[in-house]
């Protein structure tokens, strides 16, 4: 045998490697948070939408919810708005609401575009549509930040009619209060919220960090499986910073929820989401049931 | 019987005659290019809204297609945008685009909003999602206006799905090329194409004039009834002035694909769309095959 | 703006009002039960039908149950037949089932000849059709009146599929028992009986008085709202007269079965159906759970 | 074997044999016209609706099309009206049509009564139910005789409707013109009308003769098969006797409409449609296309 | 009446007899274990498909589950296998299981052959297909057997999709154990397995015997109706023989799980499965819950 | 980048690599005809499986075709029989076709094990199930061979409601003639019929040569693309050897009716299958029509 022909054998095994994950997850709903680097750089942007939509293509149901990444902030400068903070955090007024809302629609839709010019169905949608997501507004320590909400309410029933017409919906975090205002909502929150409601199979974060460290300062100390009841201790411990500290809650939330699995990915890794799914590297780290084990089959 | 009453009946009178109306088009498509100053008026956006939402709720299949009105100018001038013209017609350039998509956007998710709060499912899309609306780049004259595009091609299935699980669809007129490059529509246009792709009962303008006149600068003249056979003689003989002119034309077109009645009503009427399908009082203009008469069952 | 515009869009606003009401009852079932006054007098007769039809094409899912009203003792005096009573009532025997099997098979075509001549889909039918209405003898203290039968057993799938077929049911009330012989019912009974066996959202009696009131003999003492608890402390002390015990027993029955709201409603009242629905009107009494407010959304 | 063993054999032998007409017709609508003597005498009766009952249960779509018979008359008598006739046709004016409405109802629903008691969903409808049946006047040599039509449209699809929901549709004569009056239709006009509009498998007359005859005055001339050709030549040249012509017009009607077999039955014969159908007795006259034979697989 | 005409009608008889057996069992599912004489004689065999295929064609769902009776052993002889034997049960190595399936699964497409040629639509699989019948290795007192399994799970679903697409199953006890292995599975087990699975109306085994006797050694102690508590009874006691003990407890264990009815039926006698069901005759033993009683509606 | 995550990378690019080819070929109808060496070998066997066992998850539709192979001659050994020859053919005598269909049958059922083995709902048929190869005797040059025949009809709805229902259909190639006989048929002609039948998109030939040759005895010549035009003359030519001649007009024929592409691959190579279809590598002999190029897309 050439070497030629070698090498389309190892492309072969590839693919067959992938049938028992493609068979595991069959019809089953897989909510992606995209956000951070992966959003940036084009190039990590096209394997990332390739990713999902080669999930959809074998048959699973995914679900994007996105961020504006540092879009919002940008256009937010360039009309001269001036930035207004409480406790460090970014008060959203109704001329932020706007710009963000006109930047988040605008950024939806081009992941529509990227999905569609590979071939398949995409819709973008916000939280408005079929009022997908209903919010409560949301205080800092007891101070108005604006109109920023946290989810009260998910209409499952949307994403499930979209899906049913073969639809990959693409997900803006913006909700509607009891009133039909207009909030922002954390992204984190938006794609756990939904996870939760649509009783996916998974939820997966892309974002900036390798994953959850016993030590943060200490690179070695990657966490590649973290059962519920160890994440909680961890927290509690004060193990955990910043950052990280309310996306484990949304981890422990979605489990708790019933959603099978919750990954934290670096989205910094071409092709994350398909290396997570269809073979056994185990990248990040997996949030699991306290009964569970993170590789199915006896793999690793 | 008291006046009381008497008010009542004549309630109940109006909800009688509606009857035959609400039969005539039950489960028919109606499709409502909205713009002008029906846009930027509050008062007269919520009748709009709330006409087309009943329309809905009785039995129709209605289809908003909007434009961006005056936002998308404020906003290119909000962040220091020099325009740029040819033959006098604003270039899109690839940053004119973005703002234009952004604008378009956010004005698409309010009456989505506004939809939502009258308790109707509406939804909000461009013609990326499903790649709607597929564009060829358009020239003005033989030069380069940047992306502005003409539609070649309606998904016309992606409207009957969303219409099938309930939705009331609206659209924005953005599309895309063969290379999923982002194109502007001209709204007219693409109400008309979607019109014809769908083929809608009824296409409804809501324009800023009364409706077509035999002589622009005689409001004595304005037309009632306009047969195909009528409107094209009138284009050829010069009678039409410039904005009219497209408008009309789209008018010929969308009856000639088999949409069976075209109305350009004045948007500045409370409740025109309303009173035109409802009542006899026939408003604005209508534009009907040159075989029939405008008044139905003998009404006037 | 000239007085006739100002009259259109007095009619625009009346739409605009049923607009929620339109909503509420989307998709629900509402059992009328046509009878007295409204039945015999043609103009009544045919608004009531032009009602019932216009909440048909809403959205609604109307059936109506009819008496023979008068028709039934003409027809027996025509064919000379003697009359037989037995504590006031009269005896079904087997001719007078015959003759009134036959009127009410009329009445019962004749409605859908108007439904129809109003370009809704209609079907007659008794309680014979795919035994709808299966009945066991009923005794006036102990002595048999013949064939006059209490509902038993309403089989609710004709007339959910019925309903799906888009026709709107008219029912007259006549049944079977376990041998298949046919019985005469009461109108109420039988429009009671179906109203609980749909889980109907509404139940509206059409009779020739106003409502119920606290003293027959003082028209002033018209009650609009009855909860459940209150008409039985009225039935047990004594303030209901003999016609209205029964009805307002079935009344009870249905809301305890399940029936949101119950109307008695004064048919001699032109589009009373239509004005109870559409408007915060508050015609005739309402009767309904003992927790709930008659008015929805703070009306009156 | 013991005698009582044969007896049963030869009973299961008998199912056996009906397994390749059980198959044939199969989801096969087939049009019944039920008249005569079988509508009169108790026993046939229920044998008409036995075999009729057993058809729909092996699977076959059955439609019953039934006239009054004698009740008409009788009841017309009993009201005490005087019959009018014009060219020795009865008149059918305001008062008689009403009462043979009421007469046909209640056969209608007797019928509906009987199959019910044997367990099959049976719904009794006229041709006002979803307008089954549309007419224009008839006049008898251009002379009034009152309100009496032929059929000029068939709503077909209230008729799959209901066979769709499993319902044995019972339908008697009655129709409207395009004002909704109210229309006596000759039953076998009726049957046939019925039969062309839904594409019947077969069309069966239930009469009062033994089939047609080459001499209608010599019995031993019973035709069994008759060939649309052959027909059109009998009723040139003569040889049809009176009632007999418009019945096998009615036949060569149906046939060239795409019916493919229509059966004369002598009504009089107990299941005479079960013996026609399930066995190769060939009963009465068969008329079929010109290119066939009546015996299946060389039968007889 | 004529002699012919007499027998015709008593053909007709015979079909309106059974029309109540036939809407007893409309849409019911009936699995029938087809074995014994009734396999190997080619004309008991036609008649046995014979009924199986009018039970299909008037609308029941029978399922045939068959064994390979004589045929496996001719076959293991031919191909001059040893057979080996432990407890006086014969093993089923590797050799002997691939001739049975080979066998069992021509005798299998032989049944489909015939059905086809009456015209009805058959498919045949074993319990490999869908994975139908999961099995767990069987041993005889300890000992091993070799490849004999008992079913611990029947995939209803594959049964039920295909009696959805009209087919007739036909199922050779042939299933898989975890590891994916080919089982022999005892005929009678896997026939009351599937009854249970799929909730079967009946279950009905073709022996060579005419019953259950209360005295196997004395033919006139035929029992006709055994209530489980009976048959509870006579295996306590010791009356019920060798082979009948396991079919016995198959029956109990069917009607214990929601199987209406079992019947043990003598296969030798023609057509036993249309006597037993659309006649009274009450052939071989009918084994029933405790509280029933075996004829219907007072038969006998 | 370490040299693990390198790899891991290269293993996400070739499921992108896919991307595409899963697109193209979603829901398409893919039929493999399964022989020669694929079949003998354990190892070939599991990958063939494998590889249609993916093609089915990713969301095509293959059905599979197989002979028996080597399998038939050794069982008609096995069992001590003649074998008898005319032209240099074998005769399928009834003892031997009996032998051949117990040996395909249970071929069948053990590639329907491999497929659930892996996950898949597959079933296994013949073309008795469904009547769903109906043949002709097939002669040799006159002369009588016994029970071989040729396709003259498929039953195409058979595999679309099994297609439907997401079984993965496994056909061996049996038939029947019109009396119901028993027939073997050529797998190649089988997979041909079937292929046109259910207007597959491709038709994929597992052989056991490299594909076709300009000169049989010059390796160099394999041809990798085909146009139907040149096949002809190949074939008229002479340049065609023996056993490629037939299979060659099959694939002419299957182009003909409208399979986009037929395949000659070289069951030899592991995963031939996915590597014809999921890379660029273009195995084997593409036969296509004569205006079409081989490679997708501007591929290689």
């Amino acid at each position: 045998m050439n070497s030629n022909m070698q090498q389309y054998l190892e492309k072969a095994q590839v693919l067959i490697e992938a049938l028992p994950y493609i068979q595991r997850f069959n019809r089953k709903i897989i909510v992606v948070k995209y956000g951070g680097s992966a959003m940036i750089d084009e190039d990590l942007k096209r394997r990332v939408i390739e990713d999902v939509t080669l999930l959809k293509l074998v048959g699973f149901k995914p679900i994007i919810v996105h961020g504006g990444g540092k879009e919002i902030s940008k256009w937010v400068g360039k009309v001269g708005m001036e930035p207004k903070f409480i406790n460090g955090l970014r008060v959203t007024d109704e001329d932020t609401m706007e710009v963000a809302e006109m930047v988040l629609g605008r950024v939806n839709k081009s992941l529509v575009q990227l999905v569609e010019s590979l071939g398949v169905r995409a819709i973008g949608i916000s939280g408005k549509d079929g009022a997908l997501l209903k919010v409560e507004k949301k205080y800092s320590d007891g101070q108005d930040i604006g109109f920023v909400g946290d989810v009260k309410d998910v209409n499952a029933q949307i994403l499930y009619d979209l899906l049913e017409k073969d639809f990959l919906p693409i997900v803006c975090p913006v909700g509607l209060d009891d009133d039909y205002n207009t909030y922002n909502i954390n992204a984190d929150d938006a794609a756990c919220a939904i996870a939760r409601a649509v009783k996916a199979e998974k939820l997966a974060f892309l974002t900036d960090i390798e994953g959850v460290y016993r030590d943060p300062s200490d690179p070695g100390t990657l966490i590649s499986e973290l059962k519920v009841s160890e994440a909680k201790e961890l927290m509690v411990g004060g193990y955990i910073g910043g950052g990280m500290l309310p996306k484990l809650q949304n981890c422990i939330d979605a489990i708790e929820a019933g959603v099978s699995r919750v990954h934290i990915l670096d989205g910094r890794i071409p092709h994350c989401l398909l290396l997570e799914i269809f073979t056994n590297k185990g990248i990040g780290t997996a949030i699991l049931n306290s009964e569970e084990s993170r590789y199915y089959h006896g793999e690793q």
